[in-house]
C-alpha cells in the first residue's frame, strides 16, 4: 500500500549553533510522525494506548543516515513505511524531503518491539496491530 | 543562609535561529537547578520523591526577565533562594550570571505549589520540606 | 479583531516525570504560536525575517499563569491576542484552552522587542509590522 | 588509550510517557559527552571552534541500540572512543552504563564529518584534529 505522508516545518528552536537542524530533533520528528501515522493512517489514538492500555512501542534500534542538512522554515515531508513485522518487534522506515527541491535529507530504519509498559516486558506484536499494519 | 549556586554551560543545542539561547530553554535550566538544589543543598533526591513518594512541587507561577542573551559556550551561574514558605506553596528565586563578566542575564521567580503527584492534588507543605528549606 | 487561535495536540515526549506535561514546553508552545500567527494571521514566514532580514523579536519578559495540568494526547487551543505596542517593543497574550473541556490550562503575557539580530541591537517596531500587528 | 569517561544524570524532564528516558534525548546526550570529550580530553572548547572558526563535525550516520530502559534520576556513565579517522570523517562509539548495576544500557556508533560551517562544505580533518585524537 501507500506509504503513510505527513508534513512538517522546521522551527526555530529545533536549530544548533551552526545554524543546521541539531541532530537529536530527527528522533523527535519521527516519534511525532509516528504519532499521526497511528492517527490518521490506522485511527488509533496512540495516547490511549500508552494511557490507557499502558501499551508502546518503543525503540529498540535507530539508523539515521542524515544526507543534506535542514534548516529554519525548511518544509519538510516525512514519509513512513513499514517494514518486517516480527513476532514482537515492527520495523519502520522514515524518509525525510525538503519540500523546496524534492531532495532527501534524511532516512531512517528503526525497530521497535510491543511492550507491556506497566512491566516493561517485551509482548507479541497483537493481532490487532498486526492487521491494522499490514492493510498499509 | 546563602543563596544555593551551581553551574552550567550552554550547549550546542540550547541556540535558536537567532544564534542565542532559546527561550523555553530558560526554564529548562531552572529546573535542573531546582534537582541540584535538592540533592546539593538539602540532601534529598526529587527522583526518589517524586518516583517513590508520589511527591512534588509542580508550578503554578512562572516570571521570567530576559536581561542579556547567552550563547553557545557561555559558563552560567544560577543563585537559587527560597522567598516565601506559604501553607501549601514555594517560592523560589534564580539569578543567572555570565561568568566572563559577572552580568546578570537573566532573573525568575517562580511560585510552586506541594502536590500528591498520583492524585494531582495540593498538599501543606510537609514539615520535613519546611524545615529544610528554611535552614537555607 | 478577533485572535487567532492555532491548534496542537500534547506529543509523547512533552510529559515529565510526574506524567504530566514539562513547564518549560509551554513557552516552546507559545513560540510555535508565534510563528503559526505571523504565517497565518499576518502572511509573513517569521523564518524569512530571521535569516533574510536579520530582523526578529527576542523576548525581555515572560509570565505563565498555570492553572491545570495537560497530559499525554490532550487537544489544546491556543488563542493568541496583541497587546501595547510600544516604540521597540510588542506585548503579546497567550491562552490556553484544553479541547475536551474547554478550561483555561494556562494563560501567558510576553514582552518581545524589535531587535536587529546581526548587532543585537534594539530597533524601533518598523511600520509595515506596527501595522500589520494593529490590524488585528 | 584509555576511552573517555563522563557521568549525567537522568532528569525530570528527560522521561516520556512511558515513563523512561524518551530515545530522542539519547543523541543529545551524546552531542553533550562530545562537547564534554572536546573540553576535557583534548582541551579544545568546541564553542570556539564552532563560533570562532566555522569548524565543526556535523553527523551523516547514526546507529543506536537500545538495551535497557533508563528512569528519571538513574546516574549513567558515558564512555566515548573514536574509531576510524578517514579523510574527512571521524567515527565514534558511545557506550553507557547504568551506574546502579553496571548495566549497559545502550551504545552508538556516529559517523561525522569535518565541516566548513559558514559554506556547509566538507573538508579534509584538520591535523591538530587527527593528532589530537589519535593521541587519545
Amino acid at each position: 500500500m501507500a506509504p503513510f505522508r505527513t508534513t512538517f516545518i522546521v522551527r526555530f528552536g529545533d536549530v544548533d549553533s551552526a545554524g543546521i537542524v541539531y541532530y537529536p530533533r530527527y528522533p523527535h520528528y519521527f516519534h511525532i510522525g509516528m504519532e499521526r501515522f497511528f492517527q490518521e493512517a490506522l485511527g488509533i489514538d496512540y495516547a490511549d494506548l500508552v494511557a490507557g492500555q499502558q501499551f508502546g512501542l518503543p525503540i529498540v534500534r535507530l539508523e539515521i543516515d542524515f544526507r543534506s542538512p535542514l534548516r529554519y522554515g525548511d518544509r519538510v515531508e516525512m514519509e513512513i513505511s513499514i517494514g518486517r513485522i516480527g513476532t514482537t518487534s515492527v520495523e519502520w522506515f522514515y524518509t525525510l524531503r525538503r519540500e523546496a527541491d524534492g531532495e532527501i535529507v534524511a532516512s531512517a530504519r528503526t525497530v521497535t518491539v510491543a511492550t507491556d509498559l506497566a512491566a516493561l516486558e517485551k509482548l507479541e506484536v497483537p493481532d490487532w496491530l498486526r492487521t491494522a499494519l499490514e492493510g498499509r
